[in-house]
């Protein structure tokens, strides 16, 4: 029978996996020293997704992990049909694990008749028949709240600032935002690497020079620095990228930049890679096909936390002590 | 402002669109003689679906037309996105229109631990925000009963029967059933055009010669007559060329085909066009690329019934008295 | 206490019936080899329901077997209220089982302004407590998805053909739906029989003479063989003794009739006994009086397949495993 | 169309009637001056009730007039079935009007396993689609919030008092309790009837002589007075009858009974004819045979008073303004 | 780990507190011989609440102690928001502990457009998580009606009876109840002081003098005996205070005063001590100040029952089994 | 009969009020030209409040104003009460109006085992009624995703930039956030005055010397220049009024501060009077009282704003509208 069985057989530990990162799935439940369920998932001719497990799920606390790669509407769908198919059979709990939480960033209505679709992902997961919810660094720490039931919130940030840490001199590092909406983050992480300075990219109009277009100017002290350029995911770069340059531009010595979500969309690649940044740090809660990597390029393992989140949960431990009591 | 102001001014009929099929839309519009609602829809960088109304629906009556063609997933998302975005816009009353309703087939467990993803649709797109639901030949009827809410289901049957009338000499047709298991939409053909004979193709074993494959017999007359062979939906249409060949092998004058949904997932084109059907007939409530039409296949509207339906709904009419009471 | 516990005490399965069939109950209960837990169930003067269960089912997994037959609102209702109490009383799970599932025939609309009355049943129940809902060959296997939970589907077909066997020469045996509607099931017979041919009755107007009234046809290879005439359920016994009658007339050797369930309201005995069907098969999913038991009628028993499945659940087996993973 | 439409054609009221009570269901509508809508409603053989409406109801103010007379289940399953019918066929809104609340006497757990069947029925009637619940004289005030919707509470008093105010002189009469749990409505009625004394009947054991039976004792003042027995409901009329023959001991002139609901179960006519009560008061909320009705016993009409507070709902004006204010 | 951890360690008691009656709980968990699980709870400079459990409650068995004394708002959110915490920190069942259920006296609507508060705070403690509910003598019983899931409704009258019963000549005493609403509770105590007489204060108008105004007047038999004036709870004493009164003016030899729950707002002590009362008898379901207590006034400990039952839902055994089978 | 009601009357607008802001309620009504619906809130003794209406709201469009002030949880829970009162007295719809919303700063575990308390609200207000919320600047916009229902989120920037316009020389204003985790507000209002730069002030440790404390520093460009430090919410001023004094000390020419809600918990009035700031601006979302004013404090008024946007709900207007399309 797949999976850990408790010592006095009452409880079974089950890991179920999508399709979207099989790689992460697998290494996860290395970590976690068991086979993942046997699973049948495949498309039909129209698009249609068919999923089944080859074992009884009866009664066990089943992990559901699905990375919510492109094409995420396709992951997200296959995921809420295998959390169906596990409650239609008699699974005990579920918990959805999502390493990368799909359509974050709309956490809010910013304009008029808009989705808030992160609310909306969550109300589909409870619907399907999830009881659980674990994510790694959400977009908004607030999305926690959209989800009816306990969410358990791993941190990258130690992973990262960890091998961050052996690639800098601490003593003259700014650690920099690439926008005004994350400096809080970034703040983190100036605190976690030992409390130097902080700075920003700020996107601003010229008030005496109505005409010229926006520019993005350095809010803070860079010149000099080793710059760590923090985000919490990269999608298409552009930003980052514009940010690297900027930086460099207000005389920064060098720029490295870190964040848990590698989406990287095109032209993420070729825009990182051109950027000048002397290295690039992510995690693979996303897939990172071999062909799309790069030199300078780092992919930082994120299925021991994961691994170790799982078991907390499974032994009715506690999660938020991996972080200090952070959540 | 957009849509059907009823007299008073209290009610506002508005009809919006996702991207899956535009000419529908625009066709059922065009019947209704109202203009689709401005909205912008497109897909972010990594897959993320962005949608958003250009004017106010609050209080309005809402009907979101969506057809659940290839790639499903992607548009199944891309209705529940925007049934989240008119609730909370405040849309009054919420219509998910279907016209052919993705993972119908998925409607019960063949075999332990599947979803039941027709059901799970229902429950999604009740859980985005939808009040009622409308749809064209649901594979089973009993899918009316998965969703928890009024549901308005549509028959083709009559566009389809009134259209092969006029193909055929009723005296000499013969209905069949591709399988075992529809005989009764058959049946009900029959019936429409006239009560002749009804037939079905069976899946056998030879009893005797137990080693030999399984084939495909005819039950009922069809020898020298015209086959009228009906069905919901045609996807790769392996099972409907299958059943053309044994109908000429078993001295079918001819064959026609009559299904509601063209899902033409590939090889559909290419098995068609070789079967030897005189015509195969079906409706739009799945899109039909221009280019992939071939001599013979006949494509009827669908959009007048759809937008007549709407009216009876927003004119708080029956939409039943549109097919003599049965639904 | 009654009921069984597992090894380590920490689970407890209790077996409880409401009055609609106790053989039944107590065949279930002999064949997990457990009592039954004492109930208090009576009638107040006007009708109402009283029930109480004499022992603590606090933390128990609570399995509530009724069989849904005539006064079928009464024993429904007295179902809805056993599972109220149960929950009110702290019960861990509570399973319903409803060998013979009521109101499943009004499992869609047919026509406008009806109920889903087979959905609405599951709602009930739902909403009075049932986590869980176990059943017996439903009418239409869709109505799984009826239930918002785990739905274990069970088949007599097994018990059925196994009998049926020792009966006839499967040599010579066609088997025969009653009417277009179910020849599915009939196709799934005759696999499990060894893949001779299938047939059907036929309702139809005569195209050429449309001032005659509807007559029976079969449509198959009936002449000479034994006909196996199978359905789920006989109700008033009016199609299948009209089938007997015509799959005589169309030269049958003989004609055995089985169904899963007997429901045999008036005059179903009198027209099974006088159809010329040389026996008719059921199972005991409803009770049958001793005194409506005629010569020629089998009464198989559905206890042994219900204790299996309970135990499966209980011990978080699996129930599709007793039907080769189908459900 | 049936019912009323308001002026601007935007309102329709709908009344349809189950089957307990046609004679209610008649004279509310005539109150009304309206039709009852055309309704289908039939056992099938085995129990099972089919329901079905005749006209559109789509966007109507339904109201579902059922008295919970015996067979009890029966009615209140056809209610359901009724409500379910209503909101899958797009009813605006739907009114439960339950003249006699079924199962109000099961307000709570007298003793432990027991079930709340009178908060079951407000959940089941929820779950099957009621959004407001109209009923008269509540067992317990209380089971006003077993609904999660409104609930219309209407008083009969008003009517019964009044009649009895014309049968007996104000300045000679005790109101009595028939026991100790329901004075607080004969306070109620001696303030209606101008603040003469109360009374009521208690059982007890005499402490002195433990071995003596317990017997009921008059707790007030009787001697030579015309006593008003009130109670909410008259089921098998034991403890009412009881009440009569002492309050006669006690020295009581005569005797009047009054309560809204007759239930009456055997044998309570013959009791009631027997106890030598002058008169028995009851309004027509469940139906009296005209057989049952014996001399002395006078039947007040309900159907004016629902019929006003249908009225009230439909126009959005205050049904406890029919009470002054009280609910 | 704080708190009971079963023998094979599947299960974990834990009991939490709020701030409102830090006594009550910690009596409670000495009655258990534990450890209350170490919270923080402070208030905002703006009276937001602040709460955190100091250790994982993941997969225990939680049970939330908070009286609902005044300020009652306060503690009511505070419990919410605990509930709240402890199901986001995957808690296994989360039981509310209300020994003086707020606001249950609003268990209804008096008159129209009032809330029925009990029934809100029953749906808020469940929407916020609550999976139980616990509580003594409840003001009604169908509260326990309210709340959606199994209610534990504890009685202290056999901690009331007993010490009455040490204090009084069981031969010499009337049971009194303070107003005809509560008079079924005095029948139940004079049932378990030994069967002796009943009797009742009655506000009432002279129907012949309708000018003067109402005046209170005993109906029962209380000359020269020991009244016992029982009610659930005491306010500002006034209507108690004013029934000692009225039962010394009709002869009673002395008064003992008896509730459960001492609310004694302002001027309840002065109002009891004044009222000549022997004794006053009441439970710690609220805390009582040191300084508030007076001669006269005995304080019962509520915490051992209520310990017990926290222990019978534990180990899965019987709480009704507390009070022989009554609920 | 209080309250708007629409031309063809069948609509009627209804504004109630609770206790905590009266004046805003009052001013709202006035700018509606209304009159507030006669309502009754009082406490108990114990302090259990209550609460009444004094007319029907039968189908009226109910809006209830309550400003989550102190003592905030008895001003929730008479919103909560409010809210399911007008549910129970069939309101057709239920608008919450909370100015500024309670407890939005624990809107997220920041560690484990903590409440997600603005969700908890949002739970709280849609299960007492409530459909749908209308709140000015949310702490964190997220929050519109916490309610399930439309969420109509009200900006006071336009009213506050406009002022602070007349105020001040925008060529020579720096916008300032007084923390890194709302830099992004900061941004919004520097391009809403012109583009200026943008500065913030951020706690630190200096990395060099490691034993000293953490200090404030401003990062960004404020020298000379007049410093609008914004926020949005100014509770006991410690943050504020350090952000002056470091500003002060970096150069700032003088200090406009500038925020939504005036929580104003004591301190909060000192320290802003001794912070050295040339004015303190804000919105009177939460009462002031005359007492607390205090020169140099300018109160611009909400009411206008609430009374347009309630207007555009009632009429099907659109309320981003009011915000050129943000939301």
């Amino acid at each position: 029978m797949t999976g850990i069985v408790s010592q006095d057989g009452e409880k079974r530990l089950v890991l179920v996996s999508g399709r979207a990162h099989p790689e992460l799935a697998a290494a996860v439940a290395k970590s976690l020293d068991i086979d993942l369920l046997p699973t049948t998932a495949y498309d039909f001719a129209n698009g249609e997704i068919y999923v089944r497990f080859a074992e009884s799920v009866r009664g066990a606390d089943v992990f559901v992990l699905q990375s919510h790669a492109a094409p995420i509407n396709q992951w997200l769908m296959e995921q809420f049909l295998m959390v169906d198919a596990l409650k239609r059979a008699s699974a005990k709990t579920i918990t959805v694990i999502a390493p990368f939480y799909g359509y974050a960033r709309q956490d809010k209505k910013h304009r008029g008749r808009e989705p808030i679709s992160a609310r909306l992902m969550a109300d589909l997961f409870k619907t399907a028949g999830a009881d659980r919810l674990m994510s790694v660094d959400l977009h908004a720490a607030q999305i926690q709240g959209f989800f009816d039931g306990p969410v358990d919130h791993l941190w990258a940030m130690p992973i990262l600032t960890e091998y961050v840490r052996t690639r800098v001199d601490v003593q003259n590092v700014t650690v920099v935002s690439p926008d005004a909406g994350r400096i809080r983050v970034a703040e983190l992480w100036a605190q976690k690497l030992g409390g130097g300075p902080l700075a920003f990219v700020h996107k601003s109009r010229d008030i005496r020079q109505p005409n010229k277009t926006v520019a993005n100017r350095v809010v803070g002290d860079v010149e000099g620095r080793t710059c760590v350029l923090v985000d919490d995911l990269i999608d298409t770069a552009g930003t980052i990228a514009g940010a690297v340059r900027v930086l460099h531009e207000a005389g920064a010595k060098d720029v490295i930049v870190a964040a848990t979500h590698g989406v990287l969309s095109d032209p993420a690649i070729d825009r990182l890679q051109q950027s000048g940044a002397r290295e690039v740090i992510i995690t693979d809660t996303l897939p990172i096909a071999e062909e799309r990597r790069f030199e300078g390029l780092t992919v930082l393992s994120i299925a021991p936390l994961i691994a170790r989140a799982i078991r907390e949960v499974f032994d009715d431990g506690s999660v938020t002590s991996l972080f200090d009591g952070q959540s």
